[in-house]
């Protein structure tokens, strides 16, 4: 495993990855996941190091899979949750980073509300800053795990078709997927409803479709999203059930689909709202092994992003 | 120490556990009840594991005795608490548990409101269960420290006169403790008002009784329960000082025991409500070896769970 | 390095400090220090011991430095925070810390908004207690990390001159950093406007000063305070603009200052109130050095505390 050429400190987005650069976190990310398992202790290649995972948002498996990360490499972790940190007595977001640096921080995991406040604070500080997050912008973990599980089950992805299906207008999880997947060949489909999937998305290099028998039809993967009803507002569309009624992927829509298409959810999934419960449990799920796979491709992150060679 | 017959995987309540099972927890936390103190470093039988704790009410004592029981065998320790978690965007319980599984936890500790919940998960996922209290049902650590504690003190518990007092009705600490209690002979009094302590306590096998006077006379230990004003509501008494008044247990009262009666509570003890400070802080008061036992017990539970032998 | 003559189980304050405990503490951190940084694994002096961070206050630096201090030298880290705690099912703080002794805590760390409730746990549990913040009584640790960065810079204090400025009536940090500069042999001024920088004071033995051209002019070092708004009441100035215009720290005000005075400040600072963006940032501010010293002189803390010699 050669990181020599590493050159990358913080990981930001996928946009502005090059292939090779993709290719070899998988590579990292395949070795590492060999080293996970039974009775294993991990690998202490980040022995000594101190990662801080600042989440201001609530998350169960993006902050956990990044502090299991951290902890099979064997880092420590510190977490900074916005409910018990300096923040609600006013700090700004750049004073809480400048002063975790200064507490010797060697990489700072960040996820927040606000599109670019991972850029933002990169240019502020020195160690390097990993996005878990970053409002409706990038997530690129997240599209980094999908890659590597569509990849262990599809082999390349050159000339594969695969649709992104919901709420792509609010979603990070879906731009972050487009890059990945097109710099890897994949034609990608954006499918929902109009308001959610407005035509303009063409002009970065997707599909668009509003029906759903044409967005599954050639599918080799489908990817669903989380409807937000926590963000929902009512001008998108007219309800929750309305919304089931003609996106959600049941069994009987399961047909129209090929047989061997496989299903993706970033989680958490709305059971009987974007997905019904079978179809989430069904055996073209890969939903529990992206979570899976998720701690090998961070651990690869995190390893690459704290041993980068500086020019 | 040979646990090479340890077959159960889950601990989800001594109601199905063997007298066998129960003493062979008791001796490995004797065992590793020695490795604690001073200037130890404790014990690597866990290292490499990782131990979720996911903790769905407030808790001090439970939930730090188990990070500190998995610490001190070198186990690696995730904290989730429900306020931070994603079931705060209304993902289910069974999805999150199936999603800690997935990210590769070796043993899931959970503290859940829902009596069955432990249970309900340990059917859907293959990683050990371990109930750290599910509403009224068991609290199975707590009574295999209390049972820990009470053998310490007065040996084999055969024929002994355990006294169980206060909100027996609500008290998932009070059946655990039937449930040890009897299966290791001693004879067991459920005490307190008759709305708490509802006739129906016979036909489990255990005596009742609303005199405080009688309940207290012969017993070689009473154990007392919270009063959980937060729960309670005014249809069982009418009041928490009418409460203290006929069930409190203070210096006056502390007559109507034997001189050498123990006094147990779980904690948080309620000072001058169910229980007076001064007899809290009492020679015959073992409340604090209670809590310090339960570091030797979780550690014994954690190290016999992961490792056991399936069929 | 010698901690042979280290008697002092508790750190509650600087008040009792002598001379040479603060010396000792400085010549430890010291000794840290160097171990701290680049491809450092930490020292073991505390390895299996167990550090538990009591905080009944939000705190991103202090809580933070104190977990990291602590894992730095191998210590496990239990934290414990009151929105999570049976704290809220009504516990009292001292059966709280006296579980958390039963639990085999070596030490407890803790925060409190009550002045003097480190000094009575102190006296009640065996382990050390070690104040983060009590109240408006003492911030030790964060006076002697602020004497620590002092020294770096201007080496001896004997009869420098030292202005603290802002809300002396409500800080701890004022109040402990009084007590390690004057037995430093440093001169004192308290400034501010009188309402919050009352002439009683000066029977401390500090200066006290209300116009900000004369409490800058001489001063070696400005120490600015928080302004805290979320306390503040409008009783003692009428706005925070009104403040920041008397007693606002900016560009022009810094010609005041001689050239070479450096700027302090605990943080978090408000930007534009108490002191101004460009000079938070300037070179004469070592606001991030006293974070970063904030890790070494808590090891140096921990270490000393837990490795007392008892009479």
């Amino acid at each position: 495993m050669d990181i020599s050429k590493w050159k990358r400190k913080n990981l930001l987005g996928i946009e502005e990855l090059t292939t090779e650069e993709i290719l070899k976190i998988l590579e990292v990310a395949k070795f590492f996941k060999k080293t996970l398992g039974k009775n294993s202790q991990g690998k202490s290649h980040l022995k000594g190091k101190r990662i801080v995972n600042l989440f201001m948002e609530p998350s169960t498996r993006t902050r956990i899979a990044f502090e299991i990360a951290a902890k099979s490499l064997h880092a420590d972790v510190i977490s900074v949750a916005e409910q018990s940190s300096s923040l609600t007595k006013g700090e700004t977001l750049r004073d809480t980073a400048m002063n975790i640096q200064a507490l010797g921080a060697d990489a700072i995991v960040i996820r927040h509300s606000s599109p670019g406040s991972p850029l933002f604070l990169s240019r502020l500080v020195d160690v390097p800053i990993i996005n878990a997050g970053d409002g409706a912008h990038e997530h690129p973990s997240q599209a980094l795990l999908d890659l590597y599980t569509l990849r262990e089950r599809l082999g390349s992805l050159n000339g594969k078709k695969i649709t992104i299906l919901g709420d792509i207008l609010f979603s990070r999880v879906a731009r972050s997927n487009f890059w990945t997947l097109t710099k890897m060949g994949a034609e990608v489909t954006f499918a929902g409803p109009s308001t959610l999937v407005p035509k303009q998305f063409e002009t970065m290099g997707a599909k668009v479709c509003h029906n759903l028998r044409n967005a599954l039809k050639d599918a080799d993967a489908v990817m669903l999203l989380r409807i937000q009803h926590e963000r929902q507002s009512s001008s998108h569309f007219p309800s929750l059930s309305e919304y089931t009624n003609i996106f959600g992927l049941n069994k009987d829509r399961k047909k129209w689909l090929k047989k061997e298409a496989l299903i993706l959810h970033p989680g958490p999934v709305n059971r009987g709202v974007e997905l019904d419960s079978e179809l989430t449990d069904s055996s073209q799920s890969v939903i529990l092994e992206q979570v899976e796979n998720g701690i090998a491709v961070r651990m690869a992150i995190l390893y690459l992003c704290t041993n980068f060679v500086s020019l």
